[in-house]
């Protein structure tokens, strides 16, 4: 968790001690409820309880060969692209994949891209690897904007960060985003000679509501790096595996030694080995994402009903309404008074908005929109006032 | 493993198969051979098989409280030093201790001061950090040179990694070691102002002849940051599994937040979730080292009967034996050619030994000493021609 959600984490079990009135929901932490598919729960058991000699040793840094093969052979199906069993690095979660790609594609100073509503841990992560974060403001409906993005581009442009669907908005890019994104860049590598890579996170596409999660960027770009994960979105959040892909164009066996290089230089000599054995079990039984759509429609009928604007998510459990006030902190400084605990838009680079996490029951959910609904209508009135 | 010992390794199964006559023994990896202990794969399955809501979701990036609370308690017994809940961050293996706590300490630039012979990827772990590594060689017996130590003290000198027992010689310090490092640093810092902190990588502390692991540093040295792993020495390598402990003297909640921000950074969002709560079985129950030390007496005994000098072992599966000729590289082609593989003491900083895993059944290691013997032997016999 970043700082401003852990702050108002601690805020809320303080709260939810000392005023017990307020009857505290709490919307901050992007902690999935859901339990993990039961197929994935037993395949876990059978897992652990293998005790063939050998099981828990070291394998190689990118992790054992089955796995990354089921891996490539899942990319290869869902994005159309052939993609080998070398260009698959498995890794201690999405987290782990980012700082990993990040640190073997930086030189100090170089920058890297990132939309906003932006993922906050990515500031960490370019500034750790040695990087500069630009930050370059979404458009429309939170679509990637793609004018602002080229004029942000520069010498020391090393790669973009496009986090599909978004944390925290939801939203997704339709397959012409990646196309258009892919088109620009070629142009502009042919112009100027510089390559900049594209890091796609969709380290929630296992929770997007049609079902869909098609790697649409390593069809659309040669210079790919796809980042998934099979933690969060299979609801074993704190288990940490996921893995990092990239396209036949730039694999070789020199990239894989690069990446197990720079892998084992960050401190991650592999991916645990158990949650390794798991990951092709995750990738066959898929978290049903039904319940958190159905929390989120709710959710969003009940803001949008009260005059508080929220674009529709197409995934996960975050949704990421409007403010009232464009002083995001104190409305969620109010929200806060009314028992209910959601993180400043500012703290994703979007002043003006706000983050709930819909990782609470139905119930709680509908009693958290309402009370939103109701502060929103007291800033509404007294601004009218 | 590091670049030297995967050439090793990939070298090895190579020559495996097109020359089976060979009959390689491969004692380059240190990959533990045994399998855990019986009571920590009971642990495994109980708790992989426990459906309680909510198991494998985030928790604080330092780790569930009551394991932390459970190795503090550990720390305080053994070391004799009150070490409170807060003082204890649970990390994806030592490794990931050793890199968090680097780029905790680091500025960009500043030096860590490094024993050789050293564990190689301390290297990678402290450049990774923006830091500058300070070789100092080790004295008599693998022994701390610490007149040496002194002697390489600049106003740059952040930190000091003491690795106990050592990979790759096997060696323990004495606690009257600790106490005259922390005596010498605690005047130098009087004299100078500066702090120069100690990193204590007791990473195979499980795995001592003695049973003995008792964190000496601890009572020794104020600013002591303790690194121990559950996975490597409890034969768990690939699970990924240790922790980062230090005095109360710099424990502050100020300090456990700076790790949060720092780990985070880094990609480790916790250490992983079911490894966590097996920790503290594994601490309950050791691994038994027996097995490692009757390999390595045998090992020793047959290669000091045939005239190679080695420093005994105290703990784990590694043995560090001198090269008979001062080109350890080609002693090891040499060895290879005899199908035996070792990995040189230049990859360690130590030029002119050469190191050899354990971890083969015993009757395969004394096939590899009286091969080594044997190559050791014509290279004398060359030499007094």
């Amino acid at each position: 968790m970043n700082g401003t959600t852990r702050e108002l984490y601690d805020w809320g079990r303080e709260a939810a001690r000392a005023h017990p009135e307020l009857d505290v929901i709490d919307l901050s932490l992007g902690n999935p409820d859901l339990e993990p598919n039961p197929a994935v729960c037993s395949a876990l058991r059978s897992l652990a309880a293998d005790d063939t000699p050998g099981r828990h040793r070291y394998m190689d840094n990118a992790g054992y060969e089955d796995v990354r093969e089921t891996v490539a052979r899942h990319l290869s199906e869902s994005s159309g692209v052939p993609i080998g069993t070398d260009s698959v690095y498995l890794t201690c979660g999405a987290a782990g994949a980012l700082r990993i790609v990040m640190s073997a594609l930086l030189d100090p100073g170089d920058e890297i891209i990132v939309f906003a509503p932006y993922f906050p841990e990515y500031l960490g992560f370019i500034r750790s690897a040695g990087g500069t974060p630009k930050v370059v403001r979404a458009g429309e409906r939170f679509q990637l904007d793609l004018v602002a993005f080229e004029t942000a581009l520069t010498p020391r442009t090393r790669a973009v960060i496009v986090n599909d669907p978004n944390n925290p908005t939801g939203v997704r890019y339709p397959a012409s985003t990646w196309v258009r994104l892919a088109s620009m860049l070629a142009a502009y590598r042919e112009r100027t000679g510089r390559l900049v890579h594209v890091i796609a996170d969709e380290a929630g596409c296992g929770l997007t509501y049609d079902g869909r999660c098609s790697a649409s960027v390593l069809a659309a770009c040669a210079a790919a790096w796809l980042v998934r994960s099979c933690s969060k979105d299979a609801s074993l959040a704190g288990e940490r595996i996921g893995y990092l892909a990239w396209r036949a164009a730039h694999s070789s066996p020199r990239m894989l030694a690069l990446l197990r290089t720079t892998a084992r230089s960050l401190g991650f000599a592999n991916a645990p080995a158990l949650m390794q054995r798991l990951l092709p079990y995750v990738l066959a039984h898929p978290l049903d994402a039904t319940e958190y759509r159905r929390r989120s429609e709710r959710f969003i009928g009940i803001l949008t009903a009260g005059g508080v604007d929220v674009v529709h998510p197409e995934a996960g459990f975050l949704a990421f309404p409007r403010s009232p006030i464009a002083d995001d902190r104190r409305f969620c400084r109010l929200l806060a008074g009314r028992g209910v605990l959601c993180v400043p838009g500012s703290a994703f680079g979007a002043p003006g908005y706000f983050r709930a996490s819909l990782t609470q029951p139905l119930g709680r959910i509908e009693e958290a929109a309402a009370r939103i609904t109701r502060c929103a209508q007291r800033v509404f009135e007294a601004r009218t006032a």
